[in-house]
């Protein structure tokens, strides 16, 4: 009952073989030419012996062996990791170790940082042509189950250490399933993959096309002139994108539109400008606002176009298997219209992190996770997200947890205070600032460097501001939105 | 994890609260206005003190009561029995008996019948109106587990007594969800229920209406010209329908055809046969052939247009979540090409028969449900049936068992043998005859009579033949089909 589904790859290959599945620059692969080559290498992974107890981390870009290598270790049943490649090697070598990851999986062009982690940790390290040089040891998983555990991506939280998220086989099944019963699912369907696949917005378009059987056009960076071509041309339906993106989109489309065939701006990643919701709407640009973060395996809430503007400000009503409910500090679900924190439930939410017993028990109670943002809903249920948790700042679509990069500053011997919080910017919609407390002048020069060598570059703070004493509450608490009056 | 989602009526009213939800009629009802009416019912009910343990029996057409009394029934959890209205007294007081029904709820057209049934049971009966005098008393379910039995439909088999398929809420969860994976799902989606509710074909397109947020178009009865009328309209995209519907609306459609918005005639309830398939095609009617039971809480395989013409007598490939297989008399898994008996796997297969020990040991082995059917699968893994189980007997999409009619036969006093089969008809694909060894010649008038009392009009044979012998084979079984030799 509902506890496996067929082994979704190959029952996509069986029941639509001839559709594209993958769309990359000038090349193109059915389901069925897809299944060949990652059933191919998931022999070749076979051969390493590893079991559903074993754990891979990836390290690579958004190219079609990337695809490959996600299809195939989920033939094989491992848990996968899903490494960020904007982060540093130290960074990367916490997550690996946290996860107890025995293989790493890299791009050559990552060469040197897989080095770096080498230096510092033992793995067994492979690019995707060694692995094709493994041996073949054949294969075949007819069923997932739905509560194993899949994929692994890191996130952090008020604390600065990063915490793994794990997301299960029904984890994504589900999210795939809510989605298509909010945005439809058509037979000329395709989804442009801009984003990262080491995020969840990535990722979740790769087993949605799996599940769906509709294809993925793949790029692997994100081109506005590229990408408005191919929304130009009818040949896609949906694409998933943040705000700094569709800015970008925007910014050279001049007077043009998309064409009618596309239907679907999946906007995530933070609110979304209104003056950019309006561009849209003067565009005919069909925008849905969609808020969702790793632990819910991508969307769980999502305005759609008809609401977007009579609800300007809120991110929506939940996808069809979730539920959301505000409620008290002390727990108590709150009437519809008081502010509180957003807690949620559903089939696409994370069991939790890994190894994390406390940071689990914190979230989770009955069943519902507590998101740590604070909003409201109106008296129709559409949600209205106050703020983010834990002062998160969303740059460009990634999550700058202050924390992370405050807890990098003291540990440098002159820095006796750290305080980090978003500025709002044209392009990246926040950027961090830093502000220390420090015994002597530093040189900031020197702290750039510093920070460089620990926090991957869009972490680190635009700018680093010396001051005389943190804003802090009665309590004694950072209050890093008053940060902002110490900028010049 | 899956097991639980959120009541679907009152999540569909949360979500799209103006969408349309039913049209019967000239009257129309959004999903909010339904809800308004399905729980006032809901509260009026629940002043029954029903739980989860008990079982209500339902008697009812197809009109926009049954549908509020379909859903109230969900909402205070009880197990609902789906009579078939045209069976005779007599065989509803054995399902009612056999599911252990305490309440039935009937139309008024069906008072009559309702008496002979108190007659003979005892049971709590109201009509609709009854229920409304009832005082109210509040209930909110927020969440339908799945694995809990929200439906009953009895269904015959090689016996001859029928037995309750017992159907979960995980059943039409995901048999709705494997419908639309296969079909898609769009905004202007609009499905037309001629068929009748109480078989599965109806009831899982009610169930498709909250889950997908999309209006039915319900027919009391189905009626060839006012079908057309809609289909021609643009108003209905999806149509569920048998062989001997789709041949009625063909020969009143004349030289026309139907609105481009029509994208799908679902023909399930026995082959189709090729020429009805050659002419749906020629009008560019897009017929999706499908293989389904109760058992399988509707279609489990489907055959797309675009593969009908190559695949001339499949019945196709599965939905997404399930899987097929065919296996020989021992149960080993056969490979393609070979023919066996078709078993099932999925989601939407039927937890078992209520309180059928015996049936659901022989029916289940290892999460696989045999069908009965006999069939193989070709190369590319497409299903062709051979035989229907049981020699079953599919008459204008009601399924018939020979087992059962022979049963009454030989209630009678001078049937010594009787052995049904099914034999073509142009408008009904099939109906039954009925051969007999008898000790004198008796009065077929007087056998008509005898079956009409005990079995639906449908059931009863077009001809009752009397015979000198039966033909059997070496281990004495009889051979329904060789009884066709005997038709003058």
């Amino acid at each position: 009952m509902g506890e496996t589904i067929p082994n979704w790859l190959l029952q996509r290959a069986y029941l639509t073989p001839n559709r594209t599945a993958l769309v990359f620059e000038n090349q193109s692969w059915s389901f069925y030419q897809m299944t060949e080559i990652v059933m191919d290498m998931a022999f070749s992974l076979h051969s390493l012996e590893l079991s559903q107890s074993n754990t891979v981390a990836v390290l690579m870009k958004n190219r079609p062996e990337t695809v490959w290598v996600i299809h195939a270790l989920q033939q094989i049943g491992v848990k996968t990791v899903f490494l960020n490649h904007r982060l540093t090697a130290s960074e990367l070598t916490f997550q690996i170790k946290d996860s107890g990851a025995e293989v790493i999986i890299y791009d050559g062009d990552f060469l040197q940082t897989v080095e770096k982690i080498l230096s510092l940790y033992k793995i067994q390290a492979f690019t995707v042509d060694e692995i094709n040089r493994f041996d073949k040891k054949e294969l075949t998983e007819t069923e997932f189950s739905l509560d194993r555990v899949c994929s692994i991506m890191y996130t952090s939280g008020t604390t600065g250490k990063p915490k793994g998220v794990m997301q299960t086989y029904g984890n994504h099944w589900w999210s795939a399933i809510g989605s298509s019963l909010n945005l439809g699912l058509q037979a000329n369907d395709a989804w442009l993959c801009a984003v990262p696949i080491f995020h969840i917005s990535g990722m979740s378009i790769l087993m949605r096309s799996v599940i769906y059987g509709i294809p993925v056009y793949l790029m692997e960076q994100f081109d506005e002139k590229k990408a408005n071509t191919l929304l130009q041309s009818g040949k896609i339906t949906i694409m998933s994108a943040v705000s700094a993106m569709m800015n970008r989109m925007l910014a050279v489309l001049e007077d043009k539109t998309y064409h009618a065939n596309f239907r679907c701006m999946l906007l995530g990643g933070g609110p979304a400008p209104r003056p950019l919701l309006e561009e849209c709407l003067n565009k005919g640009i069909p925008v849905f606002q969609t808020y969702g973060m790793t632990e819910t395996s991508s969307q769980i809430v999502t305005l759609s176009p008809e609401d977007s503007l009579k609800k300007i400000g809120s991110a929506g009503k939940p996808i069809f298997p979730s539920q959301i409910k505000v409620v008290s500090n002390s727990g108590q679900s709150l009437p519809n219209g008081e502010f509180g924190e957003i807690t949620v439930k559903g089939p696409n939410v994370t069991i939790g992190y890994l190894n994390r017993e406390k940071a689990n028990e914190e979230s989770f109670q009955d069943g519902w996770f507590s998101t740590g943002d604070l909003g409201h809903l109106d008296e129709e249920g559409f949600l209205y997200i106050l703020d983010r948790r834990s002062d998160l700042i969303i740059s460009g679509g990634e999550n700058i947890y202050p924390a992370e990069i405050e807890e990098v500053l003291l540990e440098h011997d002159g820095v006796v205070e750290a305080g980090v919080t978003g500025v709002d910017d044209p392009i990246w919609g926040q950027v961090p600032y830093a502000f220390i407390v420090s015994k002597q002048v530093l040189s900031v020069e020197e702290l750039f460097h510093f920070c460089h060598e620990r926090l991957a570059s869009y972490k680190v703070p635009k700018q680093i501001i010396q001051i005389n004493e943190l804003p802090r509450n009665g309590s004694n608490k950072l209050m890093r939105r008053n940060l902002i009056q110490y900028i010049d």
